[in-house]
């Protein structure tokens, strides 16, 4: 969907207190040119971003997002963002959102080559209608991500653990497996374990259990997965972050992909195989997703 | 360097044939506004590029980097560029160049978010003066990249051969060669092989015989390398592309990181162990790649 709402941020440092940071913002119209060719988000990819749900005006799971967007600024060597600033971008952009779902970009780019400071912005767009896909679900399948589990940590320069604008191959991951038929991807590592998928986290269900790949340097920690647990855990459920075998994926009793806009998306099969799906439990996870949480 | 000169670029089809492709390029002002917020290159580093040496206003290897556009968009699913309108591009900017060595940059992005076409433009902007660079050469550190040598053939959708604006690891690469007091970082595998550094291609030297990695899909095939090899091969030395051990760097006669701008640098240590340096034969070398060439 076209954006309908972009503000373009002049970043403060990360620890500058003020009352007010309406003098650092600027509208924009997001279909006018804004961004110079200049810009290394463009060139290089080089900037890191977050994606929040908007439901009815409300952003979702700021405190969560704004976490991550510091988290991905540390690993990527970015200035320090300050939060309250950010915060206070989002409200004044969420103010626009209509009724309904929206999706609000944070957008942190390492600037203009060779210029003094960040470039920053926030847009805001209609999210696409997922109510068929929550309730129809989704086919997936595994695909190799390239590295063995023990890379992330080693290797802190391939910024596994970051939400960076270089998401090429994430979507290249989607291209290919819309090829093979399915829906979306997850990635797994070339030693048998399961990462996430190319922009959402699995969670999996064996009796009264809810587990998620570990967030261990390698995969985002994902908000929405963080707002399902908490979820789950107010209905007595367990949850838990684990190592998590690929081979294990065909013998869950449900799995859900889940992400900030298109919420819990049920898997119906993986690599072909059938999985089991309960849309009465999906529907009322959904509906918890879709009311307003901080 | 600032940029200097801009170009947008209107796509045709690939293989449209046309005498002139000069109504579909409008420059602008490299300092102003010129992308929109939507744009998949900033949003995702969901494109393509090249950068092209330009000695006196000569584009140096046009053909080489087009192949090597064409090349990358095949891998990204890009829509095939028209080749001979990048090739009139690149003329039209080169013509604002002025003396000395600048650098033409071609970016072919997916386009805006849901927009029906990809967004292309060329730029122009003075080389940053590496003169001292090629005499006093650099020091490098190598980096595990992460993947072992049989994955780039079986995972194409990691996209490995292909240039893409997904550039914030190869950026975050060179940081942590500065960090470790280096001035730049050579990519290994897994497994024990070299690849390539962030931003250029490897050559080494063993008597009267220069090798490079071969570009077996992991690493981008280098238009510097190419003409080096040239080169070479007119001198009477013997060229090779060969599967190259990472235990084997160290004692090489001679070994330097080849681009399209810095061009020829000669490498003085690898992780510490200093390697020999020949600097008449790497000054004759850099006049041969400062001299026009198609």
């Amino acid at each position: 969907m076209a954006t309908s709402y972009a503000l373009m941020i002049q970043p403060v440092d990360g620890d500058a207190d003020r009352a007010d940071f309406a003098d650092t913002f600027a509208s924009v119209d997001p279909a006018a040119p804004a961004l110079s060719v200049g810009e290394l988000s463009t060139q290089r990819g080089d900037g890191i971003f977050e994606s929040i749900g908007v439901v009815d005006g409300h952003p979702q799971e700021v405190d969560a997002h704004l976490d991550r967007l510091a988290h991905s600024a540390r690993i990527c060597d970015l200035p320090a963002p300050n939060l309250a600033q950010w915060r206070a971008a989002i409200a004044a952009v969420a103010a626009h959102a209509p009724a309904g779902e929206s999706v609000i970009k944070l957008i942190l780019s390492r600037g203009i080559e060779h210029g003094p400071t960040p470039t920053a912005w926030v847009t805001l767009a209609p999210a696409a209608d997922f109510t068929a896909v929550r309730e129809r679900g989704i086919r997936v399948v595994t695909l190799d991500r390239g590295y063995d589990s023990t890379v992330p940590a080693r290797a802190p320069w391939l910024l596994l653990g970051a939400k960076t604008l270089s998401y090429a191959v994430n979507m290249a991951a989607l291209r290919e497996a819309h090829r093979r038929g399915a829906d979306d991807a997850i990635f797994v590592t070339t030693d048998g374990f399961v990462l996430e998928a190319p922009t959402a986290s699995l969670v999996l269900r064996r009796g009264d259990r809810f587990t998620t790949p570990a967030p261990t340097g390698g995969i985002l920690h994902g908000t929405t997965q963080l707002s399902m647990f908490a979820y789950l855990q107010e209905c007595g459920y367990e949850t838990g972050y684990e190592q998590i075998l690929t081979e294990s994926l065909a013998s869950v009793d449900a799995a859900w992909l889940v992400s900030s806009v298109r919420l819990a998306a049920p898997i119906t099969a993986i690599d072909g195989t059938s999985l089991p799906t309960d849309a009465a439990f999906t529907a009322d996870l959904n509906a918890y997703l879709l009311s307003p949480r901080d």
